[in-house]
């Protein structure tokens, strides 16, 4: 059975520093991707070869709470899950933290939702629901 | 009586694009802070002269729902109002457009908060506060 | 006949600065890309539609000197040149300014290469090569 | 003795493609400070420490060169060495690649002065300086 949480660590890049001398928080939606990439993976089929089935999965909606700052070269974790599947979205929640310390830096919720080429809303394969409830923490 | 929208325009960068060929979901957050930038501007202190004076305002929370996908080279139009301000904490929301078509593309609202120069939160000073009720479009 | 220097201008965003409280250098490149657009685009033909008939133009090549920094909310001036056009290649100059105090930031020069939709060098169309050539400063 | 070549690796993030399918070139710029943070911890004192002691190390100078394109979720190697030091600059050169192919994407070099917490060019401390010809491949 596949981890129901992917947890994927790396380290704060300068470039994603501000004048305030921390990350700059759009960066955190970047790291929320890092985390849905991994996420995805674990279950077999990599989100790249999602998208050369003519289904990308896009973000409609986003929900960012920041409780603490990330500087340079902190070492950031992310852990992921995904809480919901339905035929045409998928809700992801993610939790940023210092992985050193463990302090909880943002919680973040996104929603996904499937197109088609054209950039229409379209339900995804049964197969590939399928695989994304296999990693999701509540198979709908 | 200052405007209470700001509208701001300006061009997508290529840069700003991904792969699927349309602008990267994180962009919006930071052509938020554009148009946040210039309703701060019209109320007569720019952001860059509040920071002088010690204080910053950090995002705390960040809500967002995406409409409609932006292209390289559109031009884009963000709305900005002030719809809330309290002693430490400010509510802005924005409406973000294609200014050819005037498609909705974005909605977003942001919450920040008023940080000293540690990173703890702090009372905005009295006269940063009024002025910034000034343009906002609920003055509390 | 049209202009041979571009003059595109903006103001720094908040997300371009990093710790030390001035412009991260890599944005001069998309600062760049933003004055090759507008120089692009005093021909006649918008970069993105070059990019419909088939053909891209990909940075091949990029030299940069930086002089001075940029800060938050500066006014900054791109002045674009076209110096070389041949049947595969471009160069363009830039110079990079304080808008308000004239101030010279960096200088930079970007070849660029032409490919096809496979990703192969090609030549250029010979009417896309002529109308690159009647912006060029000095026409091959 | 320390490594005098670093090698670190990570995967493409999405943000960084552009509506090419690529990398969108200044993401190498990027890429680079993180092989250059990770060689100056290889001598024994992380960057943002030596940011500590009121020296930072600005880029004065870069030239790139691209071969090859980087892909969404390709594992990329910045190869890093030091092949300069001086009292007041470093050169450092780098060659990114494919690290499952192993083919080389771009070669870059960028050479970074010694400013004071003011910005003025300073010559570097003794100690940093020798600790930094101590991982170069050709020391001074």
């Amino acid at each position: 059975m596949p981890l129901r949480v992917s947890t994927v660590e790396f380290r704060v890049r300068y470039a994603e520093t501000d004048q305030m001398g921390v990350v700059y928080h759009a960066n955190y939606l970047i790291w929320c991707e890092i985390g849905r990439t991994d996420h995805i993976r674990t279950m077999g089929t990599p989100y790249r070869d999602i998208e050369k089935q003519g289904i990308t999965l896009a973000v409609s909606e986003a929900a960012m709470r920041f409780h603490a700052s990330a500087r340079y070269d902190d070492l950031i974790r992310v852990e992921t899950t995904l809480t919901s599947v339905t035929s045409r979205t998928l809700v992801f929640d993610y939790v940023v933290k210092n992985a050193e310390s463990g302090e909880r830096l943002a919680t973040v919720s996104t929603t996904l939702i499937s197109l088609d080429p054209d950039g229409r809303v379209t339900a995804m394969p049964a197969e590939l629901r399928a695989k994304l409830s296999s990693v999701a923490s509540d198979a709908a």
